[in-house]
């Protein structure tokens, strides 16, 4: 009998920092046991009913104000639409906005397990140029004027994997091409709240002109993945599309229950406070990954120092091939994401994805340590 | 602002048959509240991680101890998988089986939101024949030997709309074509543990000869919809294919935090006694609507006293039409759902369904005196 209890199961002795999920021993399970108590006592057992499709109004009316806190712009509560997190909130838009055979386009790289999602709803997926600044809008324009795509997927924001955040001035521009060219924006936002140098820019639902920008948020990286709870922000009309579904018609609202309870985490304060706690703990891991990479790795490898979410993105050595190194990684003990994972082509060998959240200082600093004695290692056998 | 929590908004006057849902006033608040404490004050946080893509170990060998309970029939715990409810479970697996344009076969009539949610997923859906022990063999034989269909969606206990339950015999009959003809059944057993005077037939997985048969369960009819929780038991060769999608691989299992909950609720006992008092409750209500319907409907009406679930299937008097009297009955504040709902091909207009779990007695007898007067009203009115 399997008693397992969460997707991840490794070996103790094994530090992966491809691992793209939060520390077990940041997750506030006495603030949700505070905030159970106190919506459970509360006697209104109508939490337990088949829920409204848009998502409980009373939840809808505190997260707005808790994303307009966070966010620094106004957000109106009648344009959330409850999901039960990022992925199924990704793959209802694609249910109700799309066809078998649609093209969409994403970043190259992008997040890998969308690339999956997508071609499960056999979808036809283009990868176009970025930079440090995020989606090439030059080619992007080239790209639309030529193919109407159903949507373009971004990652606005700490991109994953590349931690880029798209410029206030693109994010104009994509609203406007969206408008001029008639196609729906998918902005995958759930690293925006963490931010710890600057404030980045205005979320993609400020530059909404077109009514067809979707914003996709998520409790997963700000309180906990295994409630499965997010949200849509997007203008009403769209959000008629969502509801009008089949399966929001027969199930109701996606999940009123842990709805109902995040809503007392966030009255009672303590989203917020575990929120800031992420970001104090984050962000002081983001630099001491930085120290670990200097200290450890060779002075040929790129990268920018994270600005915000879970990702640090890197460019190895000229001709080092990230799938080699890793497995010889995997032997000594330490294992990162080869950046091919997250392209719609398969490049970008010469990348890979490292994640500071998962484990404490202490881990990542011996992580980059057997990296860096795996790639001094990979690179004398390749000078034989 | 919108400030509505459930789906349904009724008028106060208004007594809607047609509602298909549990009792407000039955859903068990206290019993969720002390296993949410049980369960948040076991100081495990691994619940709040991505949960492992199948559900929970230890709650689904819990869910198969108390199904094995119910079922009179072991359960094997790596049988199941965890859903959000049954509609993304039925959603999940015409995501993993099906292509669009693919043929499925459904009972006529069948529940009228699984039509919807198969033509949201661009399938071909043909009604077969049933009568009062559940859907026509022979049609079904006659009908898979000229067409192969992805799958044949029944609900074999308790049928919604109709009540009648399989025989054992054509359970039977039906494992061996899914056999010969290599087609999936699903089968949704919501309503299976729901039985009011005598055990019915095993559930399908008890008929699983083909491993093609996929029995679908849910919380929603026995503790609480808003919880957004389910299963599935099939073959564990079925389940990987599940287990694979990028929606689960991209989330993890599909809903841990309330997984975990209710885990509580079945250690604790609370989830067995509330069932057994939702029995005594739903039967009574069961009772009482037949005296109401003999008391006040003329005699005229067809249909059979329910022995499970949520609902009555009536024959309206010759040349009645459904959706004419529910015009005339909505004016008088009582509703109902009309047959053509749940036919594929809009037929069955001559009945209507009733619920008996949402009212209590009270308001089901004076639901039914309106409709009697409404009903008496209509007949003079067409034979003038």
């Amino acid at each position: 009998m399997n008693l397992q209890i969460t997707q991840l199961n490794l070996p103790d002795r094994m530090i992966d920092l491809g691992v793209g999920q939060p520390d077990p021993s940041l997750l506030p399970l006495a603030d949700l046991k505070q905030a159970a108590e106190h919506r459970l006592g509360h006697g209104d057992p109508s939490i337990l009913q088949y829920g409204t499709e848009q998502g409980n109004g009373y939840f809808r009316d505190n997260l707005a104000r808790f994303l307009s806190h966070g966010y620094r712009s106004t957000v109106d509560p009648e344009h959330l639409f409850i999901t039960a997190g990022a992925t199924s909130g990704i793959d209802l838009i694609c249910a109700c906005l799309t066809n078998p055979g649609d093209t969409v386009f994403v970043e190259e790289p992008t997040y890998f397990l969308a690339l999956r999602l997508f071609a499960d709803r056999r979808l036809n997926v283009v990868g176009l140029p970025t930079d440090e600044n995020g989606l090439d809008m030059d080619a992007l324009e080239e790209s639309v004027a030529e193919t109407q795509p159903a949507f373009v997927y971004i990652v606005p924001t700490f991109h994953n994997p590349s931690g880029a955040t798209l410029t206030a001035t693109r994010r104009e521009r994509l609203g406007r091409l969206s408008e001029k060219f008639k196609f729906y924006v998918i902005a995958d936002e759930v690293y925006h709240l963490l931010s710890y140098i600057d404030e980045p820019p205005l979320p993609m639902a400020n530059f909404n002109r077109s009514g067809k920008v979707i914003s996709v948020g998520s409790f997963a990286k700000i309180l906990a993945p295994g409630l499965r709870l997010g949200w849509i922000q997007a203008a009403p009309e769209l959000i008629r599309q969502l509801t009008a579904s089949a399966l929001l018609k027969s199930g109701g609202g996606m999940n009123p229950f842990t709805s109902a309870i995040v809503q007392s985490m966030i009255e009672l304060g303590s989203q917020q406070r575990h929120l800031e706690r992420l970001i104090a703990v984050y962000s002081q891991r983001a630099t001491n990954l930085v120290t670990a990479l200097r200290d450890f790795l060779p002075d040929s490898v790129v990268f920018e120092e994270p600005r915000g979410g879970f990702f640090l993105w890197m460019q190895l050595p000229e001709g080092m091939n990230a799938q080699t190194l890793r497995k010889a990684a995997k032997t000594q003990w330490v294992n990162f994401q080869p950046g091919n994972n997250f392209s719609a082509t398969g490049e970008l060998i010469n990348f890979i994805r490292l994640c500071f959240v998962y484990y404490s200082s202490e881990k990542l600093r011996e992580g980059i340590k057997r990296l860096g004695q795996v790639m001094l290692q990979s690179r004398k056998e390749s000078s034989k």
